[in-house]
C-alpha cells in the first residue's frame, strides 16, 4: 500500500503513554526483583506514575488494631515502615503513585470476603469512620515525608473495580458511593487541592455504573476531579493447566466502548469535559494468558495506543512487569503474566510499543490502522508501524511504501524491529525446552535476544521509504537530517 | 589492671566467628532493603553460611497441591521460583545456605497450628512420604541448579526448636524423631555424602532432649553428622507496648549449659567429638527486646565471643539484620530486633564485635575475662577488649596496661572504639526525637555515627599500651611492625 | 567567651561557597582516580562549576596543525575527541565548565616557553587569528554537542595569571591586553550573551593590573562581563626535599587586600559593581606544601569562607582533589597537595569546612572571628565554629558559651567535629609510618578516620550551648525544633 | 557443503585465546573510557594477561633523577603512584600483567630518539647498573605490593621490538642482547622463579633473529623461559589522509611464517619445546587501518584462531580498546584503531570472534578452513564458521551443511550471527552522517546494533544443520542436549 505523508492528515493524538504504568500490589514494591524490572522500564520508557493495589492490605502492614497485653485497652496505631520503603523505591526510579486506596485491612473489614492469591479483603470498613482516620492519617504522613506540594500532586482513585463482586463485596453499587462519598470529603477536608477520582469499574455493566456514579456526584454535589474505568480487549477465555487462551476483540468495537464512557460523562452538564483515566488495561485480564508474552500483543497493541488518547487523558498498562500474585507465583519465565518485563528482567515485546510510542514525539502528521506518524520542528519523522495477524489464515507479510515530507538535503533513517523472528525471547525460550529456571547464561542470552534489531539507511528528499512487515511485526522508524561529515581520508566502502 | 603477654597462656581459641549468621525467613530475601543490609555484613564481616527458617513455608511457594479445575484430578507440583531467587540473591553476596528442614507447607501439614505473624504451619506433615518426596525433590532441584558438588557442603538442620509446643506441635518428642528419622533416610539416600544433623533445640529442657536425641539416633543406628542446638543468654522478660526488657544472664551459666551439651553428645561412644553447632544464638530471644540495639549488648558479647568456640564447631548470631517480621513489622528505626544491622543500613554496636573477632586471626596468646590477644608470624599483635556494665552501680571504666611480646623495633598501634559516646547510633537517635521515619539526610547521619572512633600511636618494644574502657566499650587494637618511611623532607610536626 | 545570639548582628553574609571548585588540568579529567574524587566532592558538598588550566594545551589534542603526507598542503584541524569526554565527565557530576582558554598549543606558539611538568606553553600566538579560530569552533562545537543554551551559560576567562612571567611570557601586559581584546571581541561576534572576563592575576603587582587592565577596558569599550583574580594566604615558603614549609598571612590582611581590588573596580563608572570572581584560592599556592593536609588550614579556611563572598562573586578553592602535575607526580597521599582529597579519595578536614558551609543555608545571624550562624524559617539555627591556632604557643582550647534566639520548645542538637585528634587521617597515616602506597585495608581505614565525629544532645529553649574547640578545631551545629515521639512501650534509658 | 562429524579429525586444538590481551601503553590503564572498555571487554571475554608499552616511559613516572634544590646533590628516587594505580586497575577486572620492560626514561636514556606521538625514548641506558637497578626496584616494589607468590606468575619480556629501527636504536642486535642479559640476570638474581623472554620481534629480519638471539643465549648459558614474537597479517598499506588501507595476506603464508620460528627454536637442543608467546598480533599494524572495523577482520580472525595455538603458547591481540595514542588522538569513533571496542564501549565484529571462541571449550573434533567444532562430555557441540571474502568478487554466501556426532535425543540449537546486515555499528554509523561526536542516544543505538543476532531452532539426532553465511559472516553455535519440560497446560503455539 501507498501513503503520502506530504498531504498531512489533521489528527489531534494525545500521547500520554508515559502518564502511568500499573502493578500488582503495592508490597512487592518492597522487593529487589520487582527494582529491577522497574528500573529497566524506567530507564527505557520512562513511566511519571505508578499505580497498584493493597495500599491498606495487611502485608503493608499500615492498620494495627489489637488489645494490649497488660491493660487489654483497644489499640489503633498506623506503622508506616513498609509504606516509606514502598515509596522511597518508588521515588529512586522517578516514579510518583497514582494512589489507589484499597483493600480493607481485616481486622477495619465488616466481612471475610478476600480476593486473589495474596487475600486482599474486599468487604466495607466495619466502621466508615476508621477508614476515614486510616486515610487522613496515610496522607498526613506522605505530606510530613515527602511535601506537601508534592504529595498534591499525586491523583488519588477510591477502590478498585466496585462493579465486580469478587473485589467488593456483592458489587453492592450504594455501598460504594458511601465508601466513595465519605472518602472524598475526608480527602477534601484534608486538603481540597487532592484530586480524588472513582469509580474504577472494569467491563461488566460498566455503562450503568458511570451513568449512576454521575448521577450520584451531581446529586451530592462532589466536585470530583476525574473518572475511572479500565479496558481490556480479549473475548472468552479458554483454560488450561496454569494457563488460559484468549481471542483479541475487534479494536473498533473496543473504542467504541471507550468512546461510550465519555459520551455518558459529557453529558452531565456539570462534567463536561472531565478527565478520564484509564487506570488498568490490556488484552487480556488473567496473569497467566499466554497472548501477553507474544509479538501479536506488542502489534495490537501498537494500534491501539494510538487512539487510546483520543477520549482519555491517561492509560495504564497492567502492569509493568512479572512480579505479581494475583494467582500465585508463576512457575516459568514466560508465563503470560501481564507484564512488559518477564521475570529475570527480560523485555517482552510490547515493553518495546512503549519505547517506541515514549518517543513519538511531535506534531502528528499521519495516523491510520497501519501506522502513526510525527514530525518536529527540526525537520525529523519518526513513524511507528505495525502489522496484527492473530489468525493463521490472516498471516502475511505487509507492505507498505511511505512518501516523506522532506525538505531538500540528505537523511539518515534508524529502524528498529519487533517482529516474531528478530525479537522473540519467548520463541527462544521455547527451542530451549521451556526451563522454568533460567541459568545465569539462558538468562542473559533472553535478555539479547529481547533487543529490537536495528538496521538504517540513508536516503535523499524524494525517495519513497518501503516498509516491509512480517506477521505481529512492529517497526520504529527515525528520520533525521543528516550532513554527512566524513573525516579527512575514510573512504567507508573501501 | 596489668596483663603481661609476654608470658602467652596456652588458649584454645576457636574462632568460628564468620561460619553462620541467623535470618528471619527465607522469603524476605527476596526483599531489597534486606540484601542491603546484607551486602554490608557481607562487605564488612564476611560470612560463609546463613541459616534462617521457612524454607517450605507458604510465602516460598514451593508445595502446590491442589484439584485440577477441568478433571477434578489431585495435583502436586513444586514451584522454585522464589527459592530460585533467594538462592541466587545468597550467593550474589557469597553465601551458602545452613538448610534448616521447616515449617510445614499449609497443604501437606496435619494441623492448624502456626506460629508468628506470617503463620509458618508447625505441625507434622499428613502424610511423611509427601514431606520426604518434597525434601527430596528441592533438594535435587537445587543440585540441578547450583551443582552436586556445590549443594553437598550445604549443611542440613530438621526442623527447629521442635523442643517447645509453639514451634512443634505438643513439642512431641517421639514424632519429632520420625521426622528426623524419615527426613535423614531419604537425604541419605539421595546421596549419603549430604551432612544432616539435629535437634535444633533451644534453651526448654535442653539437656533431657539432647540426651534422648542421643539416645534416638544410636538406637536407630543413624550416623547423624552435627548436633544443633540454641543458645540465648537473658532471664525473664518484662513487657511494655511494643517492646520487652531483659537482664543479662552470668557469663559463666551460660558457658556451663553450652558445656553439658557437649559432655552429653561425648558421653555417647559412637558420637563422642561430633560437631555441636549453636544454630542460633543472641542476647535476648524476642526481637524486641530494646537490648540488641545497645553498647551493652556489643561488650557482653565479646566477651562471649571469646569462648563459643570451645565447646561448639559454629555459633550463628540471629540475626544478621532487621528485616524480620516474627511479631509483625516493627515501628521504628531502633525497636530492639535481632539484627546486628538496624533498618536502613545503620550499623549496631554489636555489628562490631562480629567486626573486630573476624580480623583475630593468628594464635592466642592471652585470653581472660577482660580481653583477647592473638599473634601472627609477622609479629603483628590483634587484641579485643571490653567493660560488660548493666548494671547502674558497676557503670566505670576500666583500665588495662598489657605489656605485649614484641620483637625490637617500632610499631604501629590502630585502636577502634565502639563505646556509648564514640559509636551509639541508637543515643544520636535518641536526641533526634526518636523518629520513626528517618529522612534520607538522618539515615546518613546515623550510618556515620555508627562507626568505630579510630586513632593511633607509634610504640616502641619494651613500652606498655594502656587501653581505657569507659562502660560497655569494646575496643580493638592491631599492633604493627612498623618502619618510619618518611619522603624526602616531610617533617610530620612541622 | 559567651556570645548572646537573641541579639542578632545585620550581616550580609554571601555564601558563595559551592559555586566553582578548581582543577589541575583539563586532562586529568579523563582519569578515573580523578574522578572518583570529584564524585565524592560533588556528593558531600555538590559544586556548580569547575575551572582548570590547559583547555588547549596539547594532550587535549584540540588543534592540530601538519603537513598532509602526499600534498604537502598544510592542514589545520580540531580534534574533539578528548574535549567530549572531559565535559562529558564533568556533566555527569553535575558540573558546569567556567572556562579559562589558555595554555597555547605547542603549534600554534610564538615561543617554546612551558609552564609545569606538564608543559604548558606560555607564549602568545604566532598568529592571532589562529587563536580566536580555535576559540570560537571550540565554542560552537560545545554549543552543538551541549546546547546553545546550557554553553551561554558557562563563564569565559581569558589566560591564567598573566602578571607572572612564568605563567604568560614576560608578563607582558599590553601582549596580554591584546590577547584579550582580539578573544573578547571573537566571542561576542559568536554569541554577545557569552560572559567573558579576566585578567586572572594573582598576587604580585595585583593592584596594578587592576587598574590597567580596567583603564584598558574602558578605553576599548569592552563590555567586560566580570573580573577575575587569585587569592592565597601564606608568607614566604622554606623548602625541603619534596616539600615546602610556609607560615599563615593574617586574615584582615589578605581581606583587605581582596577589598582594595573591589575598591579600584568600583572607581570605574562604568564598571561600578561588576562582579568579582576569585578564580583560585587557597592558603598556599604550591602544590606540596604540608599545610594543605592540617586541621589548622580547615581552621583557618573556617574563618575565611565566612567573609570571601563579601567583596566577591565566587571564590574557587584550588583544588578538589590531588590528582594534579604541576610539580610532578606526588609520592605519598599526603604530600601537600591543594586538594580537599587526598589520593584514595580520602577527605582531608579542610573538605568538611567546604561541606559545613555548604549547609550554612538561611539568614545570617551572627558572624564574627569566632563563628558564623544561620536561622532558617522553620526556627533551626546553624553555626560553623572553629578556632585557629598556627603557632606552639597559641594552643589553647577555646569554649564558646552560646545564647540561641529559640522559641518554647525542645530542640535536637547535631554537632559534627573536626579536629587533631578525631578526624585526621594524616596523623594516622604517620603513625602507620608515613607509607607511600596504601594498602586497600589502609585506605579503608584512612577513609573512616577523615569523617566527623558525631554527637548529640536534646535542649530546651533558654539553655546556653556550651563549645569547646580544641587547637584547629572546626565545628558545626545544627540545632532543630524536635518533638520527641517515642513508641509505645520505649524506654530510651531503660 | 557437506561435512560430516561423525568421523572426527584428529586435530590438537590449543585454545589460548583468553590467556592475554593487548593495551596501547601502561599510562592509559589511569583513565576511565579505558577502564570502561576494559571492564566489558572482562565480562564478556574474559582474559588472564595483559601486555602494553611504556612501564618505564616518563608518563609513569616512576624514574627520578635530579639536582637537589638546595645541595645540587645528585638524586635517584623511584615514584610507584601511578604504578600502584594503574595495576590496582588491571586487578581490579582480574588481569595480571604480562610485563613488556621498557622504553627508557628519558632521564637515563643514552639518546634522544623517539617513538609514538607520546615519545617513548628508544635508546640504550646511558649506564646499565641504573637500569637494572631500576627494574629490580619495580620488580621488589611489586612484589611488596601484591604479594611475592603473585608476581612470580606474571611473565616478564625484555622490550619490544627490538629488530626494528624506530623502537630500539639503530635496531642493533648486540645493544639488543646486553640489554637481555643485564636485565636477564639482574632479575634472576632478584628471585630465579621469574619466568623471562624476548625478544619480542617483529616482522623484519624476523628469522635472522630468531636464530641469533637462540644462538646468543645458548652462548650465555642463559635459561630462558620463553621466546615472544609479533604478528601482523597485511601487506602493503595505502595512506590517505587520517587513514590508512591495506590488503590482508593468505593464512597458510603467514602460519608458515609462524611455524619457521618454532623451527628455527627446536633445531636447538637445549631449548626444544620452549613456549613461544605471540605477544602482539592482528591485521594491520597501523593504528588507524580502516579494517580493523570490519566484519571482514572479524572473519579472517576466526580463521587464523582455529590454528594460532599449534606453533605458540599464546597470542595477544593487539589491542583489546581503542584509548591508544600512538600515532595521536583519533578522531572517530570508528578511525580503524587495533581495539575490539570503539570509544564510548561499542563492540566491534572482532570482539565477538573473541568471545565465541572463549566458548569453544571440550575436545576439538573438526578443524578446517571452514569452521572448527568441540564436543564435550555433556554431550554438547559448539561450532564457530566463518566466511571470508575480502575482494568483491569473492563476496558470496557459503552454505555449510553439517551431520553432527549425537546421541538419541532433543537438542536445543542456538545461534549467535556477526555479519555485515546484522552486527555491523561501523554501518550504521557511516549511515548516521559518520559523526565524531557521538550523541549518548547515538552511543547507544550504536552498543545495541553491535550485539550479535540470536537465533535458535529444536533438531532431533540425525538432522544435519545447514549454515548459512553470508558475505563476512562469523557464527557460533551451541548445540546442547535438551528435553522438553513445558509447565502444565502450555502450548507455545496457541
Amino acid at each position: 500500500m501507498q501513503k503520502d505523508l506530504r498531504n498531512p492528515m489533521k489528527v489531534e493524538f494525545n500521547n500520554r503513554v508515559d502518564y502511568c504504568v500499573g502493578t500488582g500490589r503495592m508490597g512487592l514494591a518492597l522487593q529487589k526483583e520487582y527494582m529491577e524490572q522497574l528500573k529497566l522500564v524506567q530507564k527505557e520508557i520512562g513511566f511519571s506514575h505508578i499505580r497498584g493495589h493493597g495500599l491498606f492490605s495487611d502485608d503493608m502492614a499500615i492498620y494495627q488494631e489489637y488489645e494490649d497485653r497488660k491493660t487489654g485497652e483497644r489499640i489503633i496505631e498506623y506503622n508506616f515502615t513498609y509504606l516509606d520503603l514502598v515509596m522511597d523505591n518508588y521515588r529512586e526510579v522517578g516514579l510518583k503513585p497514582f494512589l489507589e486506596l484499597g483493600f480493607m485491612p481485616k481486622k477495619m473489614a465488616s466481612g471475610e470476603q478476600t480476593i486473589f492469591y495474596w487475600r486482599g479483603n474486599v468487604t466495607p470498613p466495619k466502621d466508615y469512620s476508621l477508614w476515614c482516620d486510616l486515610v487522613v492519617a496515610t496522607l498526613k504522613h506522605l505530606m510530613d515525608r515527602y511535601g506537601k506540594e508534592e504529595v498534591l500532586t499525586w491523583p488519588i482513585e477510591v477502590w478498585n473495580e466496585p462493579n465486580l463482586p469478587g473485589v467488593w463485596k456483592g458489587a453492592d453499587m450504594q455501598e460504594y458511593f458511601r465508601l466513595f462519598e465519605e472518602t472524598f470529603r475526608a480527602i477534601k477536608a484534608l486538603d481540597p487541592a487532592f484530586r480524588v477520582g472513582g469509580p474504577a469499574i472494569c467491563g461488566v455493566k460498566d455503562e450503568f455504573w458511570i451513568e449512576e456514579f454521575m448521577k450520584f456526584i451531581r446529586e451530592k454535589k462532589l466536585a470530583v476531579d476525574f473518572i475511572t474505568r479500565h479496558h481490556y480487549t480479549t473475548g472468552q477465555h479458554d483454560f488450561n493447566g496454569h494457563y488460559t487462551y484468549a481471542p483479541l476483540e475487534d479494536q473498533e468495537f473496543r473504542f467504541n466502548n471507550l468512546h461510550s464512557t465519555r459520551t455518558i460523562v459529557d453529558s452531565f452538564e456539570e462534567y463536561k469535559g472531565l478527565p478520564i483515566h484509564i487506570t488498568e488495561f490490556n488484552t487480556s485480564y488473567t496473569p497467566n494468558c499466554v497472548i501477553h508474552d507474544t509479538n501479536l500483543n506488542a502489534a495490537y497493541l501498537a494500534q491501539h495506543l494510538s487512539r487510546l488518547g483520543d477520549d482519555n487523558e491517561s492509560y495504564s498498562y497492567w502492569t509493568f512487569g512479572d512480579i505479581f500474585e494475583e494467582m500465585g507465583v508463576p512457575y516459568t519465565p514466560f508465563h503470560g503474566g501481564f507484564g512488559m518485563v518477564a521475570n529475570r528482567s527480560i523485555p517482552k515485546p510490547t515493553f518495546h510499543t512503549f519505547s517506541f510510542y515514549k518517543k513519538l514525539q511531535g506534531e502528528c502528521i499521519w495516523r491510520d490502522n497501519d501506522m502513526i506518524a510525527v514530525k518536529n520542528e527540526d525537520g525529523s519523522i519518526r513513524i511507528v508501524a505495525w502489522n496484527v495477524c492473530e489468525k493463521e489464515e490472516e498471516r502475511k507479510d505487509k507492505e507498505i511504501s511511505v512518501t516523506l515530507p522532506l525538505a531538500e538535503g540528505e537523511y539518515s533513517v534508524v529502524k528498529q524491529l519487533v517482529d516474531e523472528e528478530s525479537c522473540n525471547p519467548r520463541k527462544i525460550w521455547h527451542d530451549l525446552g521451556e526451563p522454568s529456571s533460567l541459568s545465569d547464561e539462558q538468562a542473559e542470552l533472553l535478555r539479547r535476544a529481547a533487543l529490537p534489531f536495528i538496521s538504517s539507511e540513508r536516503i535523499k528528499a524524494g525517495c519513497d521509504l518501503t516498509l516491509t512487515l512480517k506477521p505481529n511485526a512492529v517497526i520504529y522508524l527515525e528520520v533525521r537530517p543528516s550532513v554527512m561529515t566524513s573525516d579527512r581520508g575514510f573512504r567507508f566502502d573501501h
